[in-house]
């Protein structure tokens, strides 16, 4: 059932194209407000660059938005192999990057050398986050889901047991972007906490000993 | 449980993003290959701007993509109210315009109103198809959903009751902005068909007697 394009060139993005049908199937921890079911990674990658366009306004340090609208639209293609790596989940944080690199290999291989160069730079540049461009791209990806948590009744801190620090450590790339929108996050998880939805924050001897490390140490 | 944010035009931003999540809800009469659920609009419109970037190479004039990307990262927000007029349904087709005016006027309307025109006019344009931007928006616009039905083996076309003439008619727009993927698309109709996937081209004079006109007319 495999189409037959002349021009491999073409032929190699169309395939690239079709594969991506795959980023749908991708289930992620946050639910779709006024649903019972999860979002999926293709629906949160529509999201991502309308909420860069309209919140462009509040980076502190300009930056190229159609960059950054470039790579929210990819930045989570790799999970088509590497699957959702939930963002608390301190034991599969372990090997992501090892499964998430050899999952670029593999999918933005399906593209013309040149693409897939491009492609896999701009997924780096996100991961690494080291320019403007990345700043606000991984605000906005910490951003929308805390939205969806809070206009979810915390559903998602709660099933995994959330408490505020973990939230205010996950979305302190927020403020590093933009004064005002890490203002909105500390506003938002305050909020949250306050009506019940999240859990307060843990004292640092309880996040140690959950750890599972001596008291006070970042290490074991 | 709505956040109380004092500023007032951010708080409209966020409204408006949080509003969005409904367009997850809105169904589409495409198959995500693979599955047997529809594709819906939030998905769809990751995948369009993904495409365009993709296919950008191909289009016959200059454009300007990042127009594009934001173009269709709005392009269905209407949906939310109007929902999903099927591209074959004739009868939906009749009032379609005045439903989606009045649902972009709302929905557009929870954003400050510079934001709103932006948003708008982009929507606008795509509808209008008139510049280079529109004509390579909506050329991904009809070439996605051909490649879905392609590798969903006709499906949505066999539920439909659809003709090769329809979706050749369809899909015209594609070719008018890029000759090679016009020429694609004439091939994967044309596989479709030899495949059974497609139900073969109908006559003029059927075509006419199914719309219930006189022999030949174009208008009853």
């Amino acid at each position: 059932m495999s189409l037959e394009i002349a021009d491999e060139r073409l032929a190699q993005q169309i395939r690239f194209l079709v594969e991506m049908d795959k980023l749908k199937t991708v289930l992620r921890r946050t639910f779709v407000i006024g649903t019972d079911r999860y979002e999926n990674s293709a629906e949160h990658s529509w999201q991502l660059p309308l909420a860069a366009m309209i919140l462009s306004e509040y980076a502190d340090v300009p930056f190229d938005l159609c960059r950054v609208l470039k790579m929210l639209l990819v930045h989570d293609i790799i999970e088509i192999d590497a699957g959702d790596t939930y963002c608390y989940d301190e034991q599969g944080a372990l090997d992501k990057q090892e499964r998430e690199g050899r999952a670029a290999e593999r999918i933005f291989g399906l593209l013309p050398a040149d693409q897939a160069v491009e492609i896999k730079g701009l997924w780096a540049e996100f991961e690494a986050g080291a320019t403007p461009e990345a700043g606000m791209a991984n605000a906005v990806d910490r951003l929308m889901p805390l939205l969806h948590n809070y206009y979810t009744q915390g559903r998602s801190w709660q099933d995994h047991g959330i408490h505020s620090d973990q939230v205010f450590e996950r979305n302190s790339r927020v403020g590093e972007a933009s004064e005002t929108l890490g203002a909105l996050v500390q506003a938002i998880v305050e909020d949250a906490v306050a009506r019940g939805y999240l859990a307060p924050s843990r004292r640092p001897s309880q996040v140690a000993k959950e750890k599972g490390l001596p008291f006070g140490s970042e290490k074991p």
